[in-house]
């Protein structure tokens, strides 16, 4: 039997490397033994915390796969996001649970839900199939679900995540709430970086209508911790400003204990925000309270204002 | 709730019809009650001997929804193929065995699997859900399979059609070689078509490397009917030929008992045809023994060749 390549998108998430190992033991479950589970991308400290609790192996690192080969793509389909090759594979199958950005030119597997994380999806393949979940399999899944939704606090929750990490946090043996908080903070040690990385970790350039913008956005469980830093984040923010000739740079300090926002905003259109949210920028920052996701509770609102 | 509204693709075979009444059925099981199946063009005499068999009528015809409406897709996701302001409704979910043609800008639920027929998929839908499948919901599922792999003889049949077949066959208390049969024969009456109606029944633009191609294909239980038509059919195909100024014109009649097509082949390319076959065209017709599948034995073989 050919090889067949499973992997989530770049600069990998918890989802997408969960994601990719789980779908290996599903694979092989339904039968197709020659599967390697694989990742295009270094783990973040989050996902090092839940392998660590595991003591299992992260998947392969891989750059590229050959020109023809068999690959399983979750929790992404965005050639942009994957392999640069996508085009000369075969993707066999598709398990994600975002906007459709992929076109074929051939058949194959598509499983897409409008839910908070491609773990739920898995979890439902599992349970649709009969196949038994055990307590690693379930860890895996649970851990991704915690990740995606800010342990179920962010808007993107839906029933079925829900659902999904009531039964798998019994099977993983673990307290959801606690488990999944000493991982989010694990994810949060922003220690190793400097200003830059910091401003890099999860940043997107987006246009909110002509305002040409970032939003960067990082996770802490203590803001002060981060605040500490905004002298520095602010100098290095406005020489991004410059360089890209931008309009607007939002950094999200995003609290995961509390599910609020300490924003930074920069640049000509910084009073968008204010606008936006209602609130006052002092000093260049405010807080937007019950703000966590930038999907949902930041490129809505930002562009209707702008 | 919000009216949902679930359709085919434009000029509808039976897997079309079927598949958005059969997803309104499911629909309403999941507890969305509110759905409408409908239908972009008009039946076919196939899926009218299906309907009249069943004593139903055919699902409401629209031409369009108003922009924002709640949609489901069968059979199909191309916008090509969809109605016209495809990007101005909510696409709640697609059920499909085609290629991955639609991008989004928002999640939805996608379910594509590369099967014969969208019915195969919508069984799996029920089993997996727990659904009970009435005679009436197994009579639609199953004619649609056989529809689109002319009773299990098309290479683009699978186990999983294979499988759905028998037990369809069972709740629907039919014999599938009887009724299939049947069914398939009602669907190649041509006598209501004129010369140039038969020829654009089911005809696709292709190009075959630089040969600039149309091949049309039309099923028969009744080969020598459409052949007794021949001398009529050449002279509309040149002049086809001359106003689209085409290499090659090959039109297959595909005999779905003995599951092979005698094919017509005019234009200055029309030896490819026997290079690609292997095959003597005599008075430009040739048997093309065990081809019945466009997608499958016609367009790769004769790019092959070209």
């Amino acid at each position: 039997m050919e090889k067949t390549y499973i992997f989530g998108h770049k600069n990998p998430d918890t989802d997408s490397i969960t994601s990719s190992l789980v779908m290996a033991d599903f694979e092989t479950k339904l039968g197709n033994t020659n599967v390697i589970a694989c990742r295009l991308g270094n783990i973040n400290k989050e996902t090092e915390y839940v392998l660590n609790y595991l003591g299992i192996e992260a998947p392969e690192f891989i750059e590229t796969v050959e020109d023809g080969s068999n690959v399983i793509l979750v929790d992404h389909n965005s050639p942009k996001e994957s392999i640069d090759n996508l085009d000369k594979v075969k993707i066999l199958k598709v398990i994600d649970h975002h906007v459709i950005a992929l076109n074929t030119s051939y058949q194959l597997f598509y499983r897409a839900e409008p839910v908070g994380c491609t773990e739920t999806i898995m979890y439902k393949l599992y349970k649709e199939n009969g196949f038994a979940i055990d307590k690693k399999i379930a860890t895996l899944m649970v851990s991704a679900i915690i990740s995606d939704t800010l342990l179920l606090k962010s808007p993107t929750t839906t029933d079925d995540d829900i659902n999904a990490v009531k039964e798998l946090s019994e099977i993983a043996e673990i307290n959801p709430e606690v488990y999944g908080l000493e991982m989010l903070k694990a994810g949060t040690d922003l220690s190793s970086f400097n200003i830059d990385e910091i401003l890099h970790l999860d940043a997107k350039k987006i246009d909110f209508k002509e305002v040409q913008s970032i939003v960067a956005q990082v996770n802490t469980a203590d803001v002060s911790e981060v605040m500490n830093l905004k002298a520095d984040l602010e100098n290095r923010m406005n020489e991004i400003i410059n360089e890209e000739n931008l309009d607007l740079f939002m950094f999200l300090i995003t609290d995961i204990v509390n599910s609020n926002s300490q924003v930074i905003a920069l640049g000509k259109s910084a009073l968008l925000v204010e606008k936006a949210y209602g609130v006052k920028l002092e000093d260049n920052t405010a807080l937007l309270k019950g703000v966590v996701s930038r999907k949902k509770q930041v490129v809505p609102i930002m562009t209707e204002n702008a």
